[in-house]
């Protein structure tokens, strides 16, 4: 749908998916195995979780011979008409931690194969952590082309999850708070981020998250952008607040450290200039484009504020 | 934090919650202790996963003297100082479909005691039915005062599901889509919706849904509003989009009836005017929250399109 979207490059990894999901095929035993049989199907192939990329594209391969539509979760139709196809792995083993290859992908294929990659990546995940039930500890089997399991014991069906997580800008005159983990690398700021819990809306946990991490109450939270994240499966959901004041309590345990930036300052960091006040998160990061659309919404008097 | 808003009278059901989540004493055992031991703790009483209310309020009760800390978790601390806690109750049997109590009781209580109802039901709902390891199959136990489970035999750690659904309207030339379920009461209608998939963006989830559910293409997919939706644990996300065309090819499966509504009708509808030309969803509904937002943006020229 964005194929032809000139925006699209101001996207964030992972986002501009243009693959038909073809949710009517998932429950379509019939039409499911004629998309299987089609020799256009094609498998997107994995390592693990990770990506292969074969001359600035991923590797797609026809179906084995003896490949069961039982192990594949059917990602969807892409716009070439091709099926296309992840195998589920029962045992993922040790590697559910993504390789700087994971994330390295978004700046070597085009972006619709990046998003491709996140969905897959984000189902095999699942599939692999969700062999058995939750409910009653019975064994759990792909159903609906891979987009659910059911439990062979009790019937129970359990779908994907997708987290939801609050990424968020505070700003207070002119100023934008940037936090850094302390498991980053060295000199890197970005927003300050949180699940968003049972129980509350975005906007109560931008206030929450901002307040818990930072010690800043928040008014006037405003959405911005979104991003799915595929490790394993997060919707980022990025958003800009008003602060009532710029006094900080952080919260060591979360935050290594924190300050406020002005516009200049945040220029700087994606610009990429010495001498900026800190490093920026990469643009595929949805806290690149946070900070950009920040910018692109600063009046001139308040970035010299 | 929206205790003294008088926007909160705006917010949908379940929207508003003012409990101080205490983050930092869930991963605390000793602080946890403390709150469960506090004169002050409070029980908040579920009849299984719905509501108890009495002289217009939530019933809350005193831990009982024999009271596990284990079996309980910590929603958090009110802002009378009360900490509040739920049971979790290791079987629900089979009463997990909310009766209309459950809905009632957003026209009974308070907005802040619909919200600590909603995210004690969605927590009291997840943990009775994760009792085992998605992962391994083993048995696990609550941990972090409710906020996770950790497995007995793999140590996975299991946090409680938050899943995202978009509800939207589609405008073409002043007018809205409404439609409505098979299973809806006779004259229901309202915004579409679904569940966001792994790997897309909001505004994707939106293109998409509308179109398998409408044959409606989209642009300009805007964020309205969110609110926690506790059947079982939701994050409803509400969006208005611009319809390229009007013409609509409906999944029969998903939607018995759609059509295209103006300003007046949507009024008449929320008004619940007689010959209105449809029944509307109730105030604690987000999708009636978003019709209005619709109508407060919509310029008296489109009223009259
Ligand atoms: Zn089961
Ligand atoms: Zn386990």
């Amino acid at each position: 749908m964005h194929g032809t979207n000139p925006l699209i490059e101001k996207l964030p990894g992972f986002a501009g998916g243009t693959i038909d999901r073809v949710d009517h095929i998932r429950t379509n035993p019939a039409k499911l195995a004629e998309a299987f049989a089609d020799p256009a199907a094609r498998l997107l192939v994995l390592d693990g979780l990770e990506p292969v990329e074969v001359n600035g594209h991923l590797l797609l391969e026809p179906l084995a011979a003896d490949a069961d539509v039982a192990d594949h979760v059917l990602l969807g139709i892409d716009p070439a008409g091709q099926p296309i196809f992840a195998r589920l792995v029962a045992d993922l083993g040790p590697n559910l931690v993504p390789t700087p290859r994971s994330r390295a992908i978004a700046g070597l294929v085009p972006a619709a194969e990046v998003a491709l990659y996140g969905t897959a990546r984000s189902l095999v995940h699942w599939h692999a952590r969700h062999r058995f039930c939750s409910v009653c500890g019975g064994p759990t089997q792909p159903v609906k082309a891979g987009w659910s399991r059911r439990c062979d014991l009790c019937a129970a069906e359990h779908f994907p999850r997708t987290d939801p997580v609050v990424i968020m800008l505070a700003e207070y005159r002119g100023r934008v708070l940037v936090g850094r983990q302390h498991a980053w690398p060295q000199g890197r700021y970005s927003a300050l981020a949180g699940f968003v819990e049972p129980g509350e809306t975005i906007e109560e946990a931008v206030s929450r998250e901002l307040f818990e991490e930072a010690g800043i109450r928040v008014r006037d939270v405003r959405y911005v952008m979104s991003q799915p994240w595929p490790f394993p499966s997060s919707l980022m959901i990025a958003c800009i607040a008003q602060a009532d004041d710029d006094a900080l309590t952080l919260d060591p345990t979360e935050i290594e450290d924190a300050f406020w930036c002005d516009a200049d300052a945040v220029r700087a960091a994606l610009a990429e200039e010495p001498g900026a006040p800190f490093l920026a998160p990469p643009t595929m990061a949805v806290a690149w484009h946070l900070f950009d659309r920040w910018l692109a919404g600063v009046a001139p008097s308040d970035a010299s504020a």
